[in-house]
C-alpha cells in the first residue's frame, strides 16, 4: 500500500485505586496505539485489566509504559537506579501487563518507558541497554517506542529489536532534530493549528520546522498525544483530522 | 513407574529490598518445589529474579505466591476484597512472576496463594474461584497448590485445572483432615521425629494420626516445609531423610 | 450565647501526588472543620501541608483524618488488623499531621477515623478504645469525631474525652437511631430538599423522621459533607443554607 | 564538668513489618544516642513505638531519623526530589515520630536525615535549607545531626539550630576534614583497634590522621556507630571502651 501512514499513541490507565487521571475513554478515540502504566509510577491491577479491554474494545495497539518506583512522584522524578535494576522494574512491569492482554485474547505489541525513566534512557546508555534487554527477555517481539533520535532507539536498532521513533506535536525542535528544552520560549506549542501543521511537515516531509525557520530532521513513526491538560481531547481530534486530511493514514505500527 | 513420592515445597524469596526473609538458600537443597513471593506481600523485581535465577540452577520447580497488598502485614491479615479484585491481583503477580522465568528460560509450573489469601481460598468460594480462573486465564496451564480437602482444590478440579494437594508435617489434623485450629493444644508438632513421622504416614498411608490416636484421611501430593523459624533447615532435612528412608521418591510433581 | 448551632465537617486533603479528589477548594467556603487525610489511605506530606494552609486560611478547624494502610482500596475496605495496630497507626498519623498544624501555627482540634477503621470503631470495642487511647496519647486534647450513638463516641466519653456525634443529611435512620443500611431502599436521600430539611430537624428537634414516619431521637453536634460526587458543592451549600434560615448559628465546636 | 565527652549513635528501628534489620538490642546498650527510623526508606508505626519505647528503658537520647520515601532502596538512592519535598517530608516524619516519644513520656532531641538524604543535604543547599527549617517548624528545639564540616550543619548554625558535628572512626578522611570516597584503597578501616585509636584522636585532639599521616582537623560531637554488619555490636563495644579508657565521658549531647 502507498503512501504515508502514522501512528498515534497515548499513555493510559494512569488511575491508581479511587483515583482517576486524564481522560482516557474520550481520548482512546483518536489514537491507534495506547501506552498502560503498570502499577509502579501509576496504576493498578484492576486499572490495568479495564484499561487493557478498553484497548482491545477499541482495536488499539497495546504497549507497555513501566515507570520508577515512584508512585508519589508519578514517575517523573529521578532516581539514582543500577541498570540491573532499569532491567528488573522494566521485565516485571512488562510481564504484569502481559497477562492481563493475554488473558483477554490480545498481543502485546510495545514497550514505552514513563517519565523519569524515558529521559534516563535517552542519555544513559547503560539504562537504555538495560530496557532493550528487558524488552527482549520477555520474549514476545516486543517493539520499543522511544524519542526521536535517542539512545534508546539507537540500542534497539544495534540489538535487532523493532522501534518506533516518538515525535510531539506540540514541542519545538532544534536543527539536531533534538527537543528544545522546556525552559527555553517556544519550547511549547500552545496553538492546536500550528501543532498540526508540524505533524503534518514530520510525517510528510520528514522534518520540523525549527523556531528560526530551519529544517529540523525528524523520523516519525509515531506522535504523542497527552491525555491530561484541558485541551488534550481537543488538540488529538485535531491533530488526526489534519493528517487525514492530507492524506496520511492513521493506524497502529503493526499493520503498516 | 511404581512406588510413592511426594513434593517438597516452601516459600522462597520473601526479601524486599535491603531485608531478608527465611533461610532461602540452605531450604533449597531440600525441596523439590519453591513458591516466589511476586512483589505484592514480599518481594521486589531483584528478588525475584535472584529467586528464580537460584531456583532453576538448583532444578526445582517454580510457583507463583501470590498475596494480599499488604507488605506491612506480610499478606498475613485478611482484607474485605472482591472476587474481582482477587483475580486482578493475582493475574498481575502471576505475569510479573513468568517474565523471570521464561527471561531465565523456565516455566512457571504452579501457583500458591499466600498467607490470608491462602485462607480465604480455603473457605470462600468466590476467592477460590477468582484464584483458579486467574491461574487459567495467564494461559500456561498452570497448576494449583492448595490445603488439602480446601475449597480451592475443589474449584480447580471442577474447573479442569491440575491441582496438588499440601498437607503439613507440623501440624495435627482432626479426623475429617481438616487441620487442627492453631488456639488448641497439641496443634503444632514440634518435635522433629513425630514430624518425619506424620509425613511418612500421610504419603505412604494416605492418613495422619489424631491428636486421640484416629486415622484422618489426607491426600497428600506436596509437604510444605517452612523456611523461617530457628530449626527449619534440620526440619527440612530431617523430613526429607525419613520420606527417603521410607522409599518415598521425593521429586516435583511435574516429573511424577 | 442562646440558640442551637453546629458544626458542618468534611472530608478534605485526599488526594495523593499527581492525583486529585474531591472538591477541596469549592467546599471549604461551607464547612467550619475539616478532616485531613494523614498519608496512609490518602494525603502525601504535600498535600498535607497545603490542606493545613488552606484550612488556616478559610479559619476551618482542623481533623486528623487517619486510615488504614491500604491506599490501593482508599481506607475502605476492613482489614484484621489488631488493636495495637490501630494504636500505631493512630499515633503516627495524627502526629504526622500534627507538626504541619504546628508548624503552620494552628492547632489540631480533632481526630475522625476514615472508611472502614470509622465503621470498626463503631462496633468493635478493642479497636474503638485503640483510636481513643492514640487521641489521648498525642497529648493535645484532641477532640474524638465518631458516628451518633457509636461505640467509639461511648468510649470517649468513659475515658473523659470531649466528643462530637457525627450525622448525615443525606442518610436514612431506623427508630433507634441507628443508620439505615445501604442496601435498604431509601436509605441514602438524595432530594436536596429533604436532606436539607433532616439537617435542621435533627440540630433543632434532636431526632430525624424515618422512613416509616417515626422519629429517631440523634444527637448532632456535627454535620457530615461528602466532598465527591457530583453534586457534593451544591449540596453543602444548600444544607447551610436552610440551617442559617432556621436561625442556626454554624460554627466549628471550639467556638461553642 | 571538665574533660572532653562524646555521644555515640546508631541508626535504629530500621525494620519493617516482619523484617527485621541490624542488631537493635544488642547495640542499645553501647550508644547514647539513637536515630529512629520513620515509616519513609524504613520502619513503620509499630517498629517506631518499639524503638522508642526501647530508647527510653535505655535511658538513650532520641532523634528522628528522615529518609527518601523510597523503601525499596532502603533510602540510599538519590532521588530528584525538590527542598519543598524534603521539607514536607522531612516535617512528616518528625512529627510521626515524635508522637511516639510524647505519648511514652519522651522528648525528641535530634533529627538526622538517612541515606541519599544525608548525602544529598551535604552538597545541597537548599535540601540543607529545607531539612533545617523543617527541624525548627517542628517547634521542639530539635538539634541537628550531621556529617562533619558538611554544608547541612553550616546551615543550622547560621540559623541558630544547635547541632551535633558526627564523625566515623571506620572511614578515613582526607587532610581537610572529608571523607576519603569509599572508593579510594584504605577509605574503609576495617581493624577495630585502627578505628578505636582514631575515636579517641577525634575526640581528645580535634583530628584524624590520613593516609599518608597527615592530621584532618575534625570536630567530634558524636560519633556513628553501624547497626548492621557481621561486626557490628563488638565493634561499638571496642571503641566504646576504648574512650572510656582515655577518660573520655560517653553520654548524649543533652547532658554536656
Amino acid at each position: 500500500m502507498n503512501g504515508k501512514s502514522i501512528d498515534l499513541n497515548c499513555d493510559f490507565g494512569e488511575g491508581y485505586g479511587a483515583y482517576t487521571f486524564g481522560q482516557d475513554a474520550e481520548l482512546l478515540q483518536y489514537v491507534t496505539s495506547v501506552n498502560i502504566a503498570c502499577g509502579f509510577h501509576a496504576g493498578d491491577p484492576h486499572t490495568m485489566r479495564r484499561a487493557v479491554e478498553m484497548s482491545l474494545a477499541a482495536g488499539t495497539a497495546i504497549g507497555a509504559h513501566p515507570g520508577l518506583p515512584d508512585r508519589l512522584g508519578f514517575g517523573r522524578r529521578e532516581m539514582a537506579i543500577t541498570a540491573e535494576e532499569a532491567y528488573d522494574f522494566t521485565v516485571y512491569q512488562i510481564g504484569a501487563l502481559s497477562a492481563f492482554v493475554r488473558a483477554a485474547g490480545g498481543r502485546l505489541q510495545h514497550v514505552k518507558p514513563h517519565g523519569a525513566l524515558y529521559h534516563m534512557a535517552n542519555s544513559n546508555s547503560a539504562i537504555a541497554e538495560a530496557i532493550v534487554r528487558a524488552a527482549s527477555a520477555a520474549g514476545e517481539s516486543l517493539m520499543v517506542y522511544g524519542q526521536s533520535g535517542s539512545l534508546l532507539l539507537e540500542v534497539a536498532r544495534r540489538e535487532g529489536l523493532a522501534f518506533a521513533s516518538e515525535v510531539f506535536a506540540d514541542r519545538a525542535y532544534e536543527r539536531d532534530g533534538s527537543l528544545m528544552s522546556r525552559n527555553k520560549p517556544g519550547a511549547l506549542i500552545t496553538d492546536e493549528e500550528q501543532a498540526a501543521a508540524q505533524a503534518v511537515a514530520m510525517v510528510k516531509n520528514g522534518h520540523a520546522v525549527t523556531i528560526d525557520g530551519q529544517r529540523a530532521p525528524i523520523q516519525a513513526d509515531t506522535i504523542c498525544l497527552h491525555g491530561d491538560g484541558p485541551h488534550a481531547v481537543q488538540f488529538a481530534s485535531r491533530i488526526r483530522e489534519a493528517l487525514i486530511k492530507a492524506d496520511i493514514r492513521v493506524e497502529a505500527l503493526g499493520k503498516k
